[in-house]
C-alpha cells in the first residue's frame, strides 16, 4: 500500500525539523554511521509504531540505512508531526499518518503495518503488539474490524512465523506485555528498551519531565510560578513533572500516590502528599502521570476550584475522566488551541488540556531530541540485537554493556569525560577481608 | 485614521485569548469594575506603545471602560499577537499593529499614535515618548521620517500642551527618561510604572524567568538538562533568567555581569562567574538580559562551541551582534519558525533565536497574564493618577499605597490570606528605648 | 579596668579559631595589611559592642593593627565564645565577656565599655548606643543601675563631646536609630553599615540562612527533609532561612508576613504564605526573624502539634513569648545542651532552642567567617571614615565607592574574575535617543 | 564479661538522648510496644555491631524489650556516643564501647561480642560477621590477635552452630557479604537490610545528605553558598550529598564518577561531570562517598588550591589516602576539634575533617533519627524474621510486604495520608487487552 500522509508539500519543512534533531542525536548519528557500513538489517522488514516526531524520524532513517525496509505508523493519533511525515515518505519510508486521526484511522494505520509482514516490530504502548497477538489468539472486539480494513488479506501463522521479535518503548507497554507473558500467551520475544538504564533513567524524568510544562505553557501561558501544582503519580514521569514544577517556582507540589514508598519518598524528596481528593480542592494545575485509570475522576472535578486546569502525560488518555467531563458539563467551547473550556452544573469551570492526551505529545513537541537519542539508540540497537540472536518468547532486556555503551556515547558526545578506576580500586570492590 | 491590522477575520479568535487573558487578570478586572462605575478618564486620549498582546488588551479594554479614546501601536515590530490586535480593532480601539513589521512600518505606528494627539502616553521602552521629545526638541533622525508619513500634519506644540503625563513600563526605558530629565529636555510628567514594587519584583523575575524558556523551548525544543547555560547579565530579568535555568536542571549556570555587587550575589546565589570572554568556550545556550549593547560580540561568537544556540530577553536587539554576525557568515537558513542557523568561516554553525529580538514575546507569547496581572494594574491606576493630579515634567514613582493595594488585590484573589500585625507589634517596631 | 573574660586558658584554643576566622577573611585581612601600614586609627579608643566570635575578633585586631585602643563587650548575653574572648583579652583587647551572662552582667559589660570613653562605637543592635542616649536624655531604666556599677562615674558631657562617631550592624539596630534621629534626638553621628550592599545583601540571606539551620541541626538532629517549616517574616533573613529550608528538603515551607508585597514575593518564589494562627497548626519546625514582638505567642503554641520546634533567628529574644510558656508549663526540662522540652496544660511538648535567643549565635557560631569578612570590612571603613570625615549627628550610609570595592576584593580573593564593560557599552547607557 | 564505657556517670545525659531519639523514631517505638508484648526474641543473643549512637540506642531497647540478651560494640572508633553508652550499660546491654578507640580496642570490641556466642549478629560495614568468617575460616590477620585477646576461648564449632543469622546494614557491607557468598564462604543466612527499600532509599540519600554537611558545618563552620564543592561517588550517599551542596548554596557541585549510566544521570540532575584530577584543581570542599579506596589520592592532594577541606562520608576512612598526606606533609596541627590542618611541601595547606573518618558519625551526629527511625525498624523486623524463619546461608532481602509496612508506619506516624487504589484501576493495572 502507498503511504498516506496529511500533506506531501510539508516535506521540505519536515526535512528541516529531521536535520535539527539530528544535529541533537549524536549517538544515534554515530549508530547511523556504523549500520550504514555494517548493514545489519537488510532482509528484515520494521514496523515501528511510535510517536512520529522528528525524533522518530532520525530513528526510522537510521533502520533504513541499516539496510530495513521500514513502515511507521503512529502510537497515538493526536501526536503526529505531519510535515516529517510527509519528508519521511518522500524518502521511501512506508509511513500512514496525520495528526488527528480519528480511532478507526488509528487501527487502520495499525493494519497498514502489519500488511507488510514486518519481521521486527517497535512498539511505544503495545498497541500493535497487542493487535498481532489479539488476531493469533482470535480475540475480537472493534479495532479489529478496523484493522482488517487495511491488513484484511494478511495471514497470520505467516505473519507470526516470520516475527523474530519486538522492542517495547514504555513502562505502560512493557507491563501489558508482561502480563501477556504471565497469561501463557505471548508468541514472540520483545526486548523491553524500557528497562534499559539508559532509557527509563532518563527520558520519562528529564524528557517528560521538561516537555509536560513545555505543554502546559503552550497550552496555557499560565505563570507556573505561585501556583498549587497536583502530580498524580510518582513514577519516572511524577517525578520529573513534580521537579520541574517545583524549579519553575510552584508555591505548593502535591504528589498523590498510593504505594507507600513512592509516597514517602515524594514526602522525603519534599512535596506534599495527599489522596486527589483532598488534593482536588488547593490545586491550580493538574497532571496525571500514573499509567492508570480515572485517577482524577468526576468526584474530584466538581470538588476543584474555578479555573483548575487538566492534562495527563501518562501513556493513554484514560487517566482523566474525560467522558465523564463531556457528560456532564453544560458548556464546552475551544478557547485556545488544545484548550477546551467545560462549565459544570453550578457554573464552575475547568480547563482540560489536548482532550487528555500526552500533553508533551500534543500540545508541544515529546521528548526534546536529546532525550530520545539515548531511547532510540537503545531502540536501534535492541533492533540489531533480535537480528543477531534468536530468542524464545519473552520479555527481555538489553544487555548491560550495550545499555552502559549508550551512556558512554552520550557522555562523550557531550564533551563530558568521567573518572576511570585504578586497578587498586577495581580490585578493593571485590575483595572481603579488608575491614575498618 | 482608520485601524490598520494584519487580518481583521482574526477577531473571533483574539476574544478568546482576551477571555482566557481575563480570567487570569483578576486585579486589572477588579479596577475594570470601578472604572466603568467611575469613568474617570473620560475626555482623555491615551496613546498606548505597547506589545500587542491578549494582556495589553485587557489593560486597554480597561482604559477604555474607563471613558479613554484608546489608540494602540506596538513597541516591538516583532512582538503583535495579530488576532487580538484584531479584536481590539473591531471594538473600536485604534490599533495599528501586527506582527513583522518593518523598521519604517513601526514609526510609522508611532506617528498614528501622535496623530490622535494624545492626553496621556503609556510606552514600553520610550520609542513613543523620546519620539514626541524628538520633535519638540527638532532632532533630526531617519525614524522621524517615517514618523511624519503617518503623523505629518501634527502640530508639536498642541501635542505636547495637550499631554497630562506618560507611563513607562520598562527598565531600559526608565533609564532613557532619567537621563532625558538630567539633560533638561524632559516635557512632561512620566510615571516610572517599573519602579512599582508590584511591578518590577515580579513581572521581570518570575515572568520573563519563565516565558524566557517558553520561546527557548518553543523555538528549539532543546532539553534543558544537562545543559551549559550562560546568562549575561544579574538584574531582575537575569536573575529570573539564572533562577528557571537551575529549576530546568543546566548543569552549569554561569553569569557574566560587570556590576561587582551584583555579581557577588550571583556568587552567593550558587551560579558561576566570569567574563563572557571565558563563558564563550563553554556554554550551549546564551541568553542575554543586560539593556546594554553588544554583550556578545563577533569575537565572543567565534570561540563558541558548534551549536551554539544566542537568545536575547533584554528590551532591544542590540545584546547580540546580529548585524556582525549577518556580515560575516558564510552561510544562513531558517531551520524552524524563530530559529536561525548561521554557519560561520571554519564550518562552525551557531543558532540565533528570532533574530536577537526578545525571545519572549517573539517566540513565546511574553509574560503570562498572572504577572501582567499586577503591572497593568499599576498602568492603568497611574493613568488614573495623571488624571487626578498634575505634575510637574519629571521622574515620578507610583504612591506607595496604590502599589501595596495592588499586592493586598493580587493575594486576595489567589485566595492567600496573610499576618496582621497587632497593635502592640505595631509600636513595638517604631519604639527606640527598648534593649536586650 | 580589667579585662574579665570565662577562663583564660582557653586562650591558645582562642588563637587557633582565630587563625581559621583570619583563613577565611581574606578581605578583613588585606585592609588590616593596609591599617599595619597607614595606622589610621591612631588615638582612638573604640568601643565595640559585638557578638563576641571570632570573626568579631578578626575584626578587634584589624582595629588594633591600625592604631586603636579597643574594649569589646558582648551584644547578646548568650554568644560569646570564650576561647576568643581569652584570647583578645591576652593580647591586650579591653574585653569583658563570657557565655551566659545574667542581664545585670550584660549592662555592666556595657558600662564597662562606656568607661573608657571611646570615641569611637561599633553596635550591633543598638544596645551601646541606646544607653549612651539614655545616660545623655537623662532616661531612666533598671539597665542603667548596672551600667552604673561599672560605669559609675563616667562624665556624659566629656563621653559626647569625645565621640566621633559610631556604627550600627543590624537592621534592627538601624530602626531604633532612625527613631532616634526622627525624634531629634541623636546626638552623634551612626554609620549604618547594615544599609552597605555588601553587608545586608548578604549576611543576613546568606550567613543567617545557612547559619540558623546550623543551630537547629546541633541543637536538635533534626532531619528537616520531610518536615513543615515555618518562618515568620520574609525579610533578608527569612528568605535565606525558608530558601536554605527548601535546600535541606523540607516537604511545605510557610511564611508567614504581614506585608504584601513580601508576601507576594514569597509566594512567586515558591513558598505558602498563611497567618501564624493556620501555620501553627500544621508546622513541625518554627522559625522567627522579623524583628518584631511575639510572633508567636501562646494562642499559637496551643494550636501547635505536639513535639513541635521552636526557635528564634531575630535579634532580640522577644519574638517567642517564652514568659508566656514559661508561665503556663506544666514542667519543663533540659533534653539536650540549647533544647528545652515544656509540657503545655493538657500533655502536649513543645521544644524551644537557646531559650528563644538567636538560635545560630547560641547553638551554632553565627554566620560564617566568609560572610563576616565582607560586613567587617564595611565595619573597618567605616571606623575609618568616621576619623577621616566629620559629621553631624545623623543616619549615614557608607559611601557606594567603598561598598563597591569590598565587592571588588571579596570576588579578587575567591579568584572570581568579571566582565568589564566596553566605552561602547558606557555610553549606550548614558544615551537617551537610541529607538529600538 | 562487664560492659566498659568513657564513663558511666554520663548516663542520665545517655538517657535524655535516648528519650529525644525516641520521641523521633515513632516507627520502631511501635514495633516495641509489639515486641514487649509478643516476645518475639526470648531465648536469642543478639550481638549488635552498629555506631553506637541515640538511634541505635533505641534499636536495642527495642531488641531487648522483645526479650533479646543484647550485646552492643561499635563498628567505627570513633563514632561512640558516649553519654549513651552509658545509659545503656547502666540498663543492663552488654556494651563495650568509648569514642577514640584504638584499632585494638576496636577488635578487643569485636571479641567482647563474639565471646557471648550470639545467635544474631547485626552489622554495619560487616566487620563482625567477617571476623567470624575468617575465624571459621582460619584465615590470619593482625585483627584477630586483637580479637582473641577478648574472645580468647571461643569454640567457633559452637559458635557457628548457634548462629541463626545476621543482618547488615550498609552497602559496603553488603558488597563484601556478596563476595564472601560468591566464593562460596557464607556460613550462616544474612539478611541485607540495605536492600529494603524503606532503608537504601532513605538513610543515605536524606539522612548522610544533611548529616554530612552537618558535621562539615560543626568541623569548619564554613559558609557553603559560593563554593566549590566536589562530590566523589553518584550513588544514594553521594547523591543526597550532592543534593544537599546545591541547597546550600553551592556555585558549583562537581560529581567524579567512573560508571557511565550513574554520570550520565549527575549530568542531567545539573552537575558538572569530571574526573578527580581535573576536578582536584577547581575545588573548595571535597566529599568522598565512593565505598572505594584512594578516591582522592597525594596526586589530587597535590594539584588542589591551598585552603582545600577533604572529608569523608564513605564508610570506610580509606577514601582518601590520609597515610600518603601523613607521610609527605612538612606539619600538622589541630585547628579546630575535628579539623587539621597539613602543611605541604611549597607550602600549601589542606584542611581534613575527623581523620577521614564518616564526618557525619565524627564531627556530627550520624543519620538524624527520623530516618534511623526506617532502617533499624528493618532491622528488628529481620531479627525477628530469622528467629521466625530458618533460612539457608545466603543474602536476603526482607520480604517486601515488611518493607511496605515500614513505608506504611511511617507515613502514618507522621500525619500522612496516601491515595487507595479503586477495584477498577487495580484490575486495569493487570489487564492487557485494553488499548488507544
Amino acid at each position: 500500500m502507498e503511504s498516506r500522509v496529511k500533506d506531501p508539500s510539508l516535506a521540505s519543512r519536515g526535512r528541516e525539523q529531521l536535520y535539527w534533531a539530528e544535529r541533537n542525536m549524536p549517538v544515534l548519528m554515530e549508530i547511523r554511521r556504523r549500520f550504514e557500513k555494517e548493514k545489519p538489517l537488510v532482509g528484515q522488514t520494521v514496523a515501528a509504531c511510535l510517536h512520529v516526531t522528528k525524533e522518530t524520524g532520525v530513528l526510522v532513517r537510521t533502520l533504513a540505512a541499516g539496510g530495513a525496509r521500514v513502515v511507521l505508523v503512529p502510537s497515538n493519533p493526536l501526536s503526529t508531526q505531519d510535515d516529517v511525515a510527509a519528508a519521511l515518505a518522500e524518502e521511501g519510508i512506508h509511513v500512514y499518518a496525520w495528526r488527528g486521526m480519528s480511532e478507526r484511522e488509528y487501527y487502520n494505520a495499525i493494519g497498514f503495518a502489519i500488511s507488510f509482514y514486518p519481521t521486527i516490530t517497535l512498539d511505544d504502548g503495545a498497541d500493535l503488539t497487542a493487535t498481532i497477538h489479539k488476531l493469533w489468539h482470535g480475540v475480537k472486539d472493534e479495532s479489529l474490524n478496523y484493522v482488517a480494513e487495511t491488513a484484511g488479506g494478511v495471514d497470520v501463522e505467516k505473519l507470526v512465523a516470520g516475527l523474530r521479535g519486538g522492542t517495547e518503548e514504555t513502562t505502560t507497554g512493557v507491563i501489558r506485555l508482561r502480563a501477556l507473558k504471565k497469561a501463557g500467551k505471548l508468541v514472540y520475544p520483545i526486548i523491553a528498551v524500557n528497562d534499559s538504564y539508559t532509557k527509563y533513567l532518563f527520558d520519562n524524568r528529564y524528557g517528560t519531565g521538561q516537555s509536560t510544562w513545555d505543554g502546559v505553557l503552550r497550552a496555557t501561558n499560565l505563570l507556573i510560578a505561585g501556583k498549587v501544582v497536583v502530580v498524580a503519580g510518582y513514577g519516572w514521569v511524577g517525578r520529573g513533572v513534580a521537579m520541574r514544577a517545583r524549579g519553575l517556582g510552584a508555591r505548593r507540589v502535591i504528589v498523590v500516590e498510593a504505594d507507600p514508598i513512592r509516597a514517602l519518598e515524594a514526602v522525603f524528596d519534599g512535596f506534599e502528599v495527599m489522596p486527589m481528593d483532598k488534593a482536588a480542592e488547593v490545586g491550580d494545575i493538574f497532571i496525571t502521570a500514573t499509567g492508570n485509570v480515572r485517577v482524577i475522576n468526576l468526584g474530584h472535578i466538581f470538588k476543584m476550584r474555578d479555573g483548575a486546569v487538566l492534562a495527563n502525560t501518562g501513556h493513554f488518555n484514560v487517566e482523566i475522566d474525560v467522558a465523564g467531563l463531556e457528560r456532564v458539563a453544560t458548556a464546552k467551547r475551544r478557547i485556545r488551541p488544545y484548550l477546551d473550556e467545560y462549565t459544570l452544573p453550578g457554573g464552575k469551570r475547568v480547563y482540560l488540556i489536548a482532550e487528555g492526551r500526552l500533553v508533551n505529545l500534543a500540545a508541544a513537541e515529546g521528548h526534546p531530541s536529546e532525550v530520545m537519542d539515548m531511547s532510540f539508540a537503545n531502540q536501534a540497537l535492541a533492533a540489531e540485537y533480535l537480528v543477531k540472536n534468536k530468542l524464545a518468547p519473552d520479555v527481555y532486556k538489553l544487555p548491560d554493556e550495550l545499555d552502559r555503551e549508550v551512556a558512554r556515547l552520550k557522555l562523550k558526545t557531550m564533551g563530558i569525560e568521567i573518572e576511570e578506576m585504578t586497578e587498586e580500586q577495581r580490585q578493593y570492590l571485590s575483595s572481603w577481608t579488608l575491614g575498618t
